[in-house]
């Protein structure tokens, strides 16, 4: 098998312990020539829905890649340690829905094996860090051309555990959706895809006041709310200098109603 | 061209998002040899003096390399994005003052491009995330061995946006200076050279504090504040064991005045 | 001299200076083949201990390396800089007891040197930053290949500075131990080994609560207490979906007592 020469990086591990090290340590002695991008290690703790977005918004933009990914609340119990087979790279992490979504992003899931050997695995499992002792030695192993199914027994893809799917519905002159992350930035950013604000006109109502619908931060005047279809071409709401998150006082998961004014 | 086998990388992207893992993706798709090393991503969101003061201090221990830099409040207006070819390297970002010092660390600016090429450019532009779209994939080319000038227009060096000179004022057994960065330690540091510190005696005050002039912390007392020319040359302050940004509350931008006491 | 192919690296300078890129540069000019393992830069200002338990628990899992860690309250005082050659690697920073503990995970200590090598440093050292200054320019020719007997005097390994090791006291039915470290999750580590838990039964007591034994979070009820031996082979003490060390009130350096219930 060719393999891979990249390896992408996502969890919860947080940077001030040495988790986050400890998997690249591993994947270095497995496959030294393989290169790690981190994509995010500030996951909140356990926040599957967070680092399953961020997955699929990132995703698309890496090489051809295996992608470990590990927000994993279950860690040790019965939940399953899977590798999935997209039509454009590799995924590996827990069976949470942690991984479906970038699967999807990256041509949809083809193949799903149960990580169920061993053989894989580090000598000594700590039912603690399956991240550092199953997770990253299995992505290593494919980084550097093994057969996917040298990881485990194949299992249907049906069975694939996935988290709900976002509210989102579409009228004219109205939108409701579920928030889906918050930036950085304090930018709100919908489930909706950017195609949404289509039947909406403009100027638009979000939260009882008024926005634009603009291209970028700049076109709204500093301090105005503006409506806008964000890198990921999803709809999103900014305030031009300041946070939308504040302005709007939404959390993930709350739902946003945006109509024509 | 030969090109560059480094990239530096600084941004105010923050590490919770995929935004920094994207554009590293870019750069990998276009020129997978080249590798990266981060400077920093926690700028404050649009503080591009701060970000402006961070690069230049740092290049100068950096390999020689195309210097991505993205603190860009602007981004999609019709501020322009920018490759400055300083003597020792090149630097890739927009056009709102945060390439200057750093290219001026570098020997100084040689010739600036306005990057209008789109043929450089990701295949769709998002208007709100030129660092993944436009600077990463141009600085990736720049790495790869492409002819700077193909980036897009020639323009006159003497157009490109700088910031304010930062006041600094020198007199016998005084300085006045602007804060230039706070740094994780709680060390102020003025905009003042090292040298400026050479008309002054010892001990000092800061205000209203006594200070000590010192090569390193331990110089001075436990709590106890010292004045001294740090790392990057610069004249600082510090408190031994303690933070001295609290103790003289002061932020970048604000003046410290130091007389010999 | 074979070199290494890695350097891992530690430090207390944070994320959001340029200090950890400065660094990342020094080592990229003298040996660009190198590949650097960030193991975290978030040890908080001048945490010694902490430095050295991260470090300490973290090396096992890197490949052979230079290890370079720099938390170095003294910097620029009379405090020795050290290279350490330990049976499986090498060790450069301060010789404050930030070292000792990682070179003992490493296979013990088997030479020490006095960084008095000026010939390896930069030219000019700042006496505020010897990590980019000396440890990372050493660290540098080390993984080069070059004999650690040029980076200075051979030294005693019994001058080595340690840290006062750990209260760490177990009987029948009781274990009384330091809290070693504190992670992102708020899991409590002690510095009791795992096997100090072979002397108690199930339930145990902690801090006026009750605590189940468990091998992984998920076998405790939500919110429930649990002790369990973490991935270092250390007692810790969780909460399954929570934070132990709220529950606990505790702090690194803290006696924590564990009795069966």
């Amino acid at each position: 098998m060719p393999g891979y020469d990249w390896i992408s990086f996502t969890t919860d591990y947080g940077l001030s312990d040495g988790f986050v090290a400890a998997c690249h340590g591993v994947i270095a002695r497995i496959t030294p020539a393989v290169r790690v991008i981190d994509v995010t290690h500030q996951i909140p703790p356990a926040d599957v829905a967070r680092g399953a977005a961020v997955l699929a918004q990132t995703v698309p933009h890496l090489p051809a890649a295996v992608h470990v990914a590990v927000v994993d609340p279950g860690v040790g119990t019965a939940r399953r340690g899977v590798a999935v087979e997209a039509a454009h790279g590799l995924l590996v992490g827990p069976d949470n829905g942690l991984l479906p979504p970038a699967a999807d992003a990256l041509g949809g899931v083809r193949r799903v094996m149960v990580l169920d050997n061993p053989g894989w695995f580090a000598d000594v499992v700590s039912p603690t860090f399956h991240g550092r002792d199953i997770f990253a030695p299995v992505a290593a192993r494919l980084a550097a051309g093994a057969d996917p199914a040298g990881a485990g027994s194949e299992v249907d893809p049906a069975t694939l555990a996935r988290l709900p799917e976002p509210v989102v519905a579409v009228g004219d002159g109205w939108l409701e959706a579920e928030v889906a992350m918050v930036d950085r930035f304090g930018n709100v950013q919908l489930a909706a895809p950017g195609e949404a604000l289509e039947r909406l006109g403009d100027p638009l109502r979000v939260g009882g006041m008024v926005a634009r619908r603009a291209g970028t931060f700049g076109e709204a005047a500093p301090g105005a709310l503006l409506v806008y279809v964000d890198s990921a071409d999803r709809v999103a709401i900014a305030i031009n200098g300041g946070r939308a998150v504040v302005a709007l006082g939404v959390t993930p998961g709350d739902i946003v109603r945006i109509t024509t004014a």
